[in-house]
């Protein structure tokens, strides 16, 4: 079972990754990102879903043509683990080579 | 370009339609709808994807797992037209077929 990360190593994350910042009102993690077009944000949440599948950890996202918002959390926890910092960094893996 | 519905028309395009209803503050439709999990819902979001692309007209929406939140309005005449009531029905269709 996912452990919730403390504050201090929540912060610590938070600090290596790009434009991730806490949620105000729950405890989960967040991040937008804009892209050219509606081809390449979809393009991007299907290589997410993939993952997602594959990890068993599934994001809450909200698309509006080229944008994407992305929430993340661990539900069995009501939290953030270590699950949602992995997901994030392959978040930010995939929008480097895209 | 698109025309703005009137009342009556939306009314009477919702009427035919399966749980699209009115956005409460907004001059928009939407509709929720839950699978069975989460490859059935992004397997649907792929393809309205696809669709939206082709129709040159896209949603906004909002997955969580295996549910899909849907908004649709037209955005150059800031409203509800045609176009979001094709897009609705295509939505229908491949629930059907699903």
């Amino acid at each position: 079972m996912s452990r919730k990360l403390s504050p201090d190593e929540r912060a610590a994350q938070l600090r290596e990754l790009n434009g991730w910042k806490s949620v105000a009102n729950r405890d989960a993690i967040e991040r937008s990102i804009e892209f050219a077009d509606f081809n390449e944000a979809f393009g991007f949440m299907t290589r997410v879903a993939i993952k997602a599948q594959e990890m068993d950890h599934h994001p809450e996202w909200f698309n509006v043509y080229n944008k994407v918002h992305i929430t993340l959390s661990t539900h069995e926890i009501n939290g953030v683990s270590e699950l949602d910092f992995q997901f994030a960094r392959f978040v930010d893996s995939i929008m480097k080579n895209g």
